[in-house]
């Protein structure tokens, strides 16, 4: 079916792995427990050509990098307690998202490029709330759209007090669509921005500078170009003071993850996905540890990016990343496991024992936060559970993150699941633990699965309610491969749709606002012709055409 | 700019005003505490010519005179406890919205017609949780996408267990879009449906009935035909015990509004609406009341719906709910208002000391109910706050409500606003108050506000956080108009989507997440190829073409 979508060729295969050393648009530079990041964005070496990162304005290739920093810091610098986020040039800040690459980009470009820099966005508050590690966010220069929801993600923002320098979210003004970043649910929720003040700012391209910003909580501070250097490195000591980060190192090193990516699907070390483009699924296998995992901290330490908790979601990340961009016609993920769950239980034992240890808290928070990408894939994720899986604990964790689960009931082929305290560990973005969401109406199902001593067979997993389904041995293949088939049959529109909201029961978070509320209006924005069609702000700017509106309001 | 919205003539002018002896698609019956809603929809009574609403499908007349039918309950039978809510057809309960009215429908429509069905069936809950009134779906067939949509909004639901009868969401399966009227959030969120067993029933176009209806929580009981009416029978009669209503009228009488509706505005008693087309606004003012109002609770059901509290909102409700529909290019609503304050906050007294009395209480949650509207509207609200204004207490909600407000500060000319008690009881969709949402950082300010004694003038207003901006007399004139211009030449759709996110600040209750987060989604899944392009699910339905998708997700 035509569509503007597929009109547009479609981008190379995209990689989300980065390493400093060959960093384009960021320095990262280390002094004690102060990391600086200092934007410097690459004109030229934007991930597609068509258009100039101008004006220190990013794209995903920019933000891929800050994701990469961020990571490296929280594995690779226990040390670091404050991160200063700033720029390298002079009198801009940040202009935010590149419009030009806005304008050129699909409408799934664009949907998984917010999406992705939110999950970013969100990591440095993570890092702030978990990891001991503050963000400041030092602006001595313009600071637009996208350029202050990066700010807004840090946990202090000082703005330089010149003539020129503003805070601005000029997106509704200038482009119709929305400040899509977090932009509008941090003003009014983190920093308490007053709603009408709010309304005004988002209406005003100019932004707001001075004494004015400060007043109506959109900096925390502003500070004249002569003390400006002098009073960010104070601040940053000063949150750097508030830390439990070790004082020394050493952290770990983030080896490349070597996959072998083709076009029938990627291999990893415990991780193997394959393609069936005919189903339009994928089959992710992830495989339990093949051995005892290190069980003290200066073992975990001497293992580093091999420890088997660490190294298996490092690939399960890497893996939904690059299925969500390079893979858009796999709309089923069935997520299967082998190996030994015994293992896999020990493993989670070592973590929860040792988890006040600064490397394994860096790796629980690590895989929430990638099965929190699972659970925000616009993918159908069905769990098939056979005889050899290892599905049990944090693994398990992938079950109760699917869609749907289905589990083999055969007598004669042992089939077990279990789970470990790990389970009430992890949670959603919605801040329950994903036992606690499943059983929503009746908590008390979490508490008798969570005292269930030993593994559950199918019948036993199915009464408990941590299953779906468990067909026997004679409708077993019917039964998956109709489940795969059918979702394949669907409208992947109407099924994010639906995903999105049956995932994510019960509260609310400013993490589920902006992923929820925020992301799904924006996604209706950059459908609306006002935005996106000939005559639209998006189409238009920059352009000696005028935006003309539908002005009718829906 | 040609958009498919321009190209499909606009509908006439839609009253939303009903009553029962000209109901078409309802009966209405009352058996002492026991009201019971039939419905039967006309097949050739839809609001459009073009679709016929076979297997009572319905249309928004349908849903016009249902949201009446509860609101008269409400008002005229004090004595009603019980609603039923059932089919006067045989093996049909409601096959939901009208598919073919929907295929026809302009973007704007759809998201019309889902909001309004959304508050009428929140207004039922909202009747339940605080009106005594319980209701019951008595599902005697098929119940259908929006007709298990509407059987969800009901406390109870039972379901007649023959081989026929199956509740069922096939939006998704069969339409490529979501049931949007609360549905997915309903299952989940209240219902307390297993997320994995909502989404198996959400990809089903045939449903789920009998006992695994039952177990997996869709329905509270499945009854076999022979014994349906007198369990019905029994659980209304139960449900109406627990509640505080009065045994016995009389309740008032709901009389027509008597508005003039003309091409330059709306004329209600106490409230009027002018249009300036050429600056895509209107203006709505609102007066207070001409006397003091009925005091005690005998004159004020005596007066009946000319108690003034009771008059001014149903105006202002007719008014929101008409420019919605049938004024779209009005995107700025400029809030006014006139009278004397006193006699406003005289009033909010009144209804403050007897709100345990049932009729005030209707009066209070009506009050509440028409906020919401106007929180819920794609519209800007300006509140311009005047000399002779009476934005006192309940008036005064008008200016929390608004995106803005603009208070004239001219010594010259006294201008107050004053706060009452009712500031802190009426609560918008997310359970806060408007102004615990407006200083939702900072909670001392609110008891500061409410303390506060006597009217603010101007520069205290604005001092307290309670106004916007207080221009005064010289650039009054030039603010206010830049204001409204600056407004309309924006993007209605980045403007709704700004307002969305910026107006529901902090908590988020499942009220807020049909409006926000399912919305939001499906009217994404309203713009979409994959349900309303020219091989969309929704286009090709009933025809003999098939629909055809785009694979790849966002």
């Amino acid at each position: 079916m035509a569509t503007s979508d597929s009109t547009v060729p479609a981008p190379p295969p995209l990689s989300f792995e980065r390493h400093p050393s060959t960093y384009q648009h960021w320095k990262l530079t280390f002094d004690g427990p102060i990391a600086t990041l200092g934007m410097d964005v690459q004109e030229d070496a934007g991930l597609s050509p068509g258009y100039k990162l101008k004006l220190n304005s990013y794209d995903l290739g920019v933000d891929i990098e800050l994701a990469d920093a961020i990571n490296r810091i929280r594995f690779e610098h226990p040390e670091v307690r404050t991160v200063v986020v700033t720029s390298l040039r002079e009198r801009i800040f940040c202009a935010g998202a590149n419009i030009f690459m806005l304008r050129g980009a699909t409408h799934s470009w664009k949907v998984n490029f917010c999406k992705f820099t939110n999950e970013t966005r969100l990591g440095m508050e993570d890092a702030s709330r978990y990891s001991g590690i503050k963000f400041l966010a030092a602006l001595n220069g313009i600071c637009a759209g996208g350029g202050y929801e990066l700010a807004l993600a840090c946990d202090e923002i000082i703005l330089i007090d010149d003539a020129n320098s503003a805070v601005s979210l000029p997106e509704t003004p200038l482009l119709a669509v929305l400040p899509g970043t977090g932009g509008l649910t941090r003003v009014v929720d983190k920093r308490k921005v007053r709603r009408d003040l709010a309304d005004f700012f988002g209406t005003i391209a100019e932004g707001v500078k001075g004494k004015r910003a400060v007043e109506w909580r959109l900096v925390d501070a502003v500070v004249p170009a002569s003390r400006f250097k002098e009073t960010v490195a104070k601040r940053a000591a000063e949150l750097a003071a508030t830390s439990d980060r070790p004082a020394t190192g050493p952290g770990i090193t983030l080896n490349p993850l070597n996959a072998t990516i083709t076009d029938e699907g990627y291999t990893y070390s415990s991780v193997s996905v394959t393609f069936d483009r005919a189903k339009r699924a994928a089959t992710m296998t992830v495989r339990g540890p093949m051995a005892p995992v290190e069980a003290t901290p200066d073992a975990i330490l001497a293992a580093g990016d091999q420890f088997w908790p660490l190294r298996v979601f490092r690939e399960i990340d890497d893996a939904i990343l690059r299925l969500r961009v390079n893979e858009r016609e796999l709309g089923t993920i069935v997520l299967k496991s082998e190996g030994d769950p015994a293992l896999v239980l020990e493993a989670d034992q070592i973590l929860l024992d040792h988890a006040a240890h600064w490397l394994v808290r860096e790796v629980i928070h690590f895989i929430k936060r990638t099965l929190k990408r699972l659970d925000l894939s616009a993918r159908s994720f069905f769990a098939v559970i056979e005889p050899g899986n290892a599905f049990a604990g944090t693994l398990f964790e992938l079950v109760l993150a699917a869609d749907r689960s289905y589990m083999l009931d055969d007598p004669d082929q042992p089939n077990t699941i279990q789970l470990s305290g790990m389970n009430a560990v992890l949670c959603m973005s919605n801040g329950l633990s994903r036992l606690d969401a499943r059983f929503y109406g009746t908590p008390n199902q979490v508490a008798e699965v969570l005292d269930h001593d030993g593994p559950s067979d199918a019948s036993e997993a199915l009464e408990a309610g941590l299953v779906t389904f468990a067909p026997d041995e004679i409708d077993w293949d019917d039964e998956v491969r109709m489940a795969v088939e059918g979702r394949a049959s669907m409208s992947p529109d109407a099924l994010t749709g639906m995903e999105a909201n049956l995932r994510f029961v019960g509260p609310e978070t400013m993490e589920t606002k902006i992923f929820g509320r925020l992301t799904a209006w924006q996604n209706w924005i950059f459908q609306r012709p006002n935005a996106v069609g000939p005559k639209g702000a998006l189409t238009s700017y920059g352009t000696s055409d005028r935006a003309e509106f539908d002005f009718g309001r829906t």
